[in-house]
């Protein structure tokens, strides 16, 4: 057996890595338990939700402060791993005294979360007014990669800031890519979401017409997963989709939004993609029926006859 | 190595297969001339298009002849590869003096045409009235596949008629499946190119997106393979998409048909496919466009910049 990534350096090796962690939902959180495993300080956790971030600070032995500027106090790297645009702009607010850029000089953010391109180049030159680095670690995969320390991870920004980061991002991942300048990486994560979303509700128009027409959905993923219809989806999300097993790893809140950062994309090039406006539909469909908690393999709901 | 499929017995056991052909044009000229390569006698082809089946029977040492009941009264095994619906009805309309089911007595029709599954029913009850048995045997590959006999073969009809054709089906076949009752193979097909079609025509949105944002499409089609967004499609019209290489295995003609097929069954199970729909749009605007005959990959040309 090979040496696992991540575990290639010894854990004094990553004792001068002092860590901190902005956004501690189940992705934030799972980021910050594979950290601290492999031998990464992590000092400081912060979230909107203080319970969570006192939660996890218990079983990590982390504090668990009050603002992203206690956090930037603590810790040189800081990992954010937030929801939205408006909640890193939030964080970044260079105005903001409780914000991460008080004093933030020589620290390095690396931000996780799927955001806006622009979000990342904005934060980038706030970052640099304040004397510190910013990279965008972007995550095409979900909290069990997050978790294990295998996700898949496209960086971009500086190239200096990539090489700092580094080793704590070695040990997030196991497939490393650095794609180009600030704001590339969310654009290739929006891309591949986008045509991961169009795939999962496309799969789930073929099953669900497949079970109104009564065929062995066994057989028809077989039968799928031998021709063209076959798909990375249909292995992860197939099998779900049959069993109506819709515990969450990918939300159909977050397909929704990232479908609509790559509709935004679109439009402002000028482009016209319908498969990705009507998978945009059934996502949103998903959420106004108050289902955007659940795992995206759930847009099968809205196709399998009878669980509408 | 091991022994290829279809080359397991010898072309003695397959001489007493006395084989006609029904249809022609490229993939029906695929199969006869892989049957014929491995042993079988093609005794009869026949086409609309006279100069076709005249210049195949030429090649492979098959008569041309004018009409299909020709062809039934010189071979035992019938294979037809027409073009729709109708054309199916018309070689096998009980009435026609021209038709196959004329001294059908004893034939097996192996019908490997995409049409919808009624159809198949339909010519299953009209040949059993004149004597005879068919078998549907659905392709879901294509061209090159049907040329080396590796073709993922779904057959579905009377299990008797399935074992009489297996000789055959081995030769055409890498991978032979016996789906269910006439009709079943058409519908897993359909369901099979629906879900194909809509990985294809999201795709072609992906990295049609991805040029118009500048984004290295080799690289991107790279992350597409480790993510979500990996699908056999990616695989096998990706590169084509980027390079506007659209030679035809599959038209985008026959993808907007078997879409077609497709929404046909979900209307009459009562569902809503807004991907399906939106996936038919393309291909239908594909062929208005008069790029029909293009492979489905030219899609792409919906979607890239520059390319309307």
């Amino acid at each position: 057996m090979g040496t696992p990534a991540g575990q290639r350096e010894s854990s004094e090796d990553r004792s001068a890595y002092t860590i901190g962690v902005v956004g501690v939902g189940r992705m934030g959180a799972a980021i910050a338990r594979r950290v601290k495993e492999i031998g990464f300080p992590v000092l400081a956790v912060q979230d909107m939700d203080g319970q969570a971030a006192r939660d996890l600070a218990g079983e990590i032995g982390a504090t668990a402060v009050e603002t992203p500027a206690a956090v930037t106090e603590r810790a040189q790297y800081v990992l954010t791993v937030v929801s939205d645009d408006a909640a890193m702009r939030q964080i970044f607010d260079p105005q903001g005294d409780a914000g991460l850029l008080r004093g933030a000089q020589g620290r390095l953010f690396i931000n996780c979360a799927t955001v806006s391109p622009e979000v990342h180049v904005e934060v980038e030159r706030l970052a640099a007014g304040a004397g510190a680095q910013t990279l965008e670690a972007c995550m095409a995969s979900s909290i069990p990669q997050a978790r294990q320390g295998t996700l898949y991870l496209m960086c971009a920004g500086k190239p200096a800031a990539f090489e700092r980061a580094r080793p704590i991002l070695e040990g997030m991942s196991s497939a490393l890519r650095y794609v180009g300048p600030a704001g590339q990486a969310a654009t290739v994560k929006a891309l591949v979401n986008m045509v991961m979303n169009i795939n999962t509700a496309g799969l789930a128009e073929g099953l669900g017409l497949g079970d109104a027409l009564g065929l062995d959905l066994t057989m028809l993923r077989e039968v799928f997963s031998q021709t063209g219809a076959a798909s990375r989806v249909l292995e992860t999300d197939g099998e779900d989709m049959q069993h109506r097993e819709h515990s969450v790893y990918f939300s159909a809140a977050h397909a929704a939004k990232d479908s609509g950062i790559a509709l935004a994309l679109a439009r402002q090039a000028g482009l016209r993609l319908p498969l990705a406006e009507a998978t945009k539909g059934q996502f949103d469909r998903l959420v106004a029926a108050g289902k955007g908690e659940l795992d995206k393999s759930a847009v099968a709901e809205l196709t399998f006859p009878g669980r509408g």
